[in-house]
């Protein structure tokens, strides 16, 4: 075959930033839409999205969850009314000014997170213990006007899902922020095949109005960490904002205790860069639009033979694992097999005149090109096994690519060296002091990714930066 | 039982628009928010937009729509592109003119409808007929600067799904609007139970820029048709205007024939006002966010045995069906009968230490107030039953009703008559011309709702308002 089979994509390996942006785009899970920022996220990408919504759903409605929608627009009075929250996202809001023909009185933020507009309807529904704890999710949109922009991994526009939480008690909401952050971290490792550190995040690096934030973070192929979720311990900043109070069982009225916690469609740009190849995607099985892709190879004389075995294959599948058999004609198998690789499909399963001879069908693994003959009466068993062995085998490399990168460093030297030449995580130990935190900010680009939540003992051990003795031993890297 | 058990709401018959507004708070499903015209969704109501989208949206999968999404904003440019489209929705659009600090160059609305951005996109994604036909779909919100807003029924944001298609020719695209008022009216009809006339609305009441709007209509109980659902043959119009090209079989370069189509968050202010009565909703099985609640009923000396039996039989049931099993102590059975009938539960099973004895519970269908003993190990086979009667029953009442309120106009006078006196569908012969439509408009605040798709003949009919020849028999109506 002397036709032209890739779409070119760089490798990934020589230029990861190049070969993301190529890959979303001749994937076709994102394009780029004709204002500055914006995106549009394709069928390919969405049904990636839609398949972590229903994972992720499950889990929270499992956990007690329901879920509900509030407006788009938060009047600019609610925003200021938490004082950290306001300063911390109204660099990033887009305001609506005009309704209509009328100018509007006070401009309505397009909303870049909803924690306003929520707390002031929970101060209207919140009365007694009776009604805690409400636990409320939100599957939504939302805006913040970012210079810097990245498929997935920072539009100005995005989609994700934020829970606001409210509780009887500090011990409540803290149980509940930890929960979801199980969550988190068993729905990224499990669905997204994607190995993750959990643990909280220094006061300089924590949601702009809470108490405590605490993060999943995951390691990029070049190094950089990329945080995928975070839950917040709110405490009682926005209650006292909005004045949510409930009668007690003790008859005292008090302010409650909330959270709020969230994950975006930037997952979907993490799992992208952390499995993809030089080919394309590569898709975990639990998340990927198309699980198994059916290839008939047949030429005139064959057709129908090959056809028929070809349907018969799809008709078994098909109720089983999110299945595409591609008959069609008017392309090559070789240019099906480029095809469906760069869409990420994690089973190829071919079957042409030879393997009917033998009874059998081919499978081929998109992650590791692997290629064995499997005898046609077990291609379903072992279809459910081979996907199984694809989404063991991605997560264990994310898993072994994260612990390798992740190293300690004796002195402030190394520290430095390993941030400049080889990335990762660093881990090392902290005075709790932000001027360290600043001063490995400016010279290692770094930032302290999460403290970890219950890290070895940090008796006589001494802050990387300053020497003084150390607070917690914490995650540096530099980051998306 | 002396305590006031039922919160109170008006008579749905006495003042249904207040009826509307009061249940529609008391059983919490939506809330007002403290901008004016918007609503929140609490989780009672989203719960029924989830049934809604799960339902829908396995049907236009099985006929080979896929979901994507695209940005919230589009470009005031983009929208002025097509003429028509841009006259209809200026009046209606929330712009925004501010991102950050920074005033924008160009406003942008937030989408009222998402045809301009779509196309914009479709122009470089249809290339050849082998992208045809392309069949998306987008669940999004959608903004509106209403004037006079209800909740679910007219509000400035609201959810909804937008399908938008491209074909390669009329027929093609005009094959995909009747598939989809199709899917609309069996999806209403079977899953709302609510009964709807399908049909092609006038050029006066067709979406701005289409060239044919075909509608399903459902008439209200205080006579009023409410419109349900629309799907548009959008022609070449938007092709035109976006330059959306393909290269056809015959090496032409051809415009692409278009449909967009809706339904939104309005389907559920119609299952409240179709179905409710005096005690609050009347929620369709397949739709309730819960179809069975459980109620165990016990004194001190027999509460360990009622709710072990109420145990076990929530563990049968809540494997079928969406089951809440309410076993607080703080409040009485007659609190929570009121409480889940305000809410609308399909079926409440009562269980009672009388009915342990007999090896029995009660059931009490909401629609109708029965209530009648059932053997313990006959409850889930008959909750399946009772449910399928109370869907197919709640259908009927809305067919029957809506058929009793079609009525004919045997003259002018007559016509107003029942417009102003009964309200219901009026159906009259309609010489066409939009004179007459406008006059019916002024004295009788009725329009068009349809053209049913094959009509009578109009073979010696004669218009309704001016006596002319008619070319249709179609529906008139007053609408919300």
């Amino acid at each position: 075959m002397e036709e032209k089979l890739v779409k070119e994509i760089p490798a990934k390996s020589e230029n990861l930033s190049q070969w993301y942006i190529e890959v979303i785009r001749k994937a076709e899970l994102a394009d780029y839409a004709p204002m500055k920022g914006m995106m549009v996220i394709r069928p390919a990408g969405y049904a990636i999205w839609e398949n972590i919504q229903r994972l992720l759903d499950k889990r929270f409605k499992e956990t007690g969850h329901v879920n509900a929608y509030f407006p788009l627009f938060i009047p600019e009075s609610f925003l200021k009314k938490e004082a950290e929250h306001v300063e911390g996202f109204a660099p990033e809001v887009a305001w609506v000014t005009r309704g209509g023909s009328e100018e509007l009185q006070e401009p309505l933020a397009v909303r870049p997170t909803s924690e306003a507009i929520i707390c002031a309807m929970y101060s209207k529904w919140v009365r007694s213990w009776r009604d805690l704890p409400l636990l409320i999710n939100q599957w939504a949109n939302v805006v913040r006007w970012e210079k810097v922009t990245r498929p997935f991994l920072r539009t100005t526009e995005f989609l994700w899902q934020e829970g606001h939480t409210v509780h009887a008690s500090f011990e409540d909401a803290q149980e509940e922020v930890l929960r979801i952050l199980g969550i988190y971290q068993d729905f990224i490792e499990k669905e997204l095949a994607i190995k993750v550190y959990a643990g909280r995040k220094s006061d300089r690096e924590k949601f702009a109005g809470a108490l405590y934030t605490y993060t999943v973070e995951a390691l990029m192929p070049d190094g950089k960490a990329l945080q995928a979720g975070t839950s917040h311990n709110l405490g009682q900043n926005f209650s006292k904002a909005f004045e949510i109070r409930f009668e007690d069982r003790d008859q005292k009225l008090k302010y409650a205790w909330q959270t709020s916690w969230g994950v975006s469609t930037r997952l979907i740009g993490a799992t992208v860069m952390v499995h993809g190849d030089d080919d394309g995607l590569v898709l975990p099985p639990k998340v990927a639009p198309h699980q198994v892709v059916i290839v008939p190879i047949f030429k005139a004389r064959d057709k129908d033979k090959v056809l028929s075995v070809g349907e018969k294959l799809h008709a078994d599948l098909k109720g089983r694992f999110r299945t595409v058999y591609d008959s069609r004609e008017e392309y090559t198998p070789g240019w099906k097999f480029a095809e469906w690789e760069l869409r990420g499909v994690p089973l190829r399963i071919e079957i042409g005149p030879r393997d009917l001879e033998k009874n059998q069908a081919v499978f081929v693994r998109r992650d590791t090109r692997e290629k064995f003959p499997v005898p046609l009466d077990e291609v379903v068993h072992r279809a459910e096994e081979v996907l199984e062995e694809i989404q063991r085998d991605l997560f264990k490399r994310s898993e072994d690519f994260t612990r390798e990168n992740t190293r300690e460093a004796k002195d402030y030297e190394e520290f430095r060296e390993i941030l400049e030449e080889r990335r990762g995580f660093v881990v090392a130990p902290w005075c709790g002091r932000e001027e360290c935190e600043l001063k490995v900010k400016e010279e290692t680009k770094a930032t302290i990714r999460l403290i970890p939540p219950e890290g070895e003992s940090v008796e006589g051990k001494k802050c990387i930066v300053c020497g003084r003795p150390a607070k917690h031993v914490v995650y540096f890297a530099r980051s998306y």
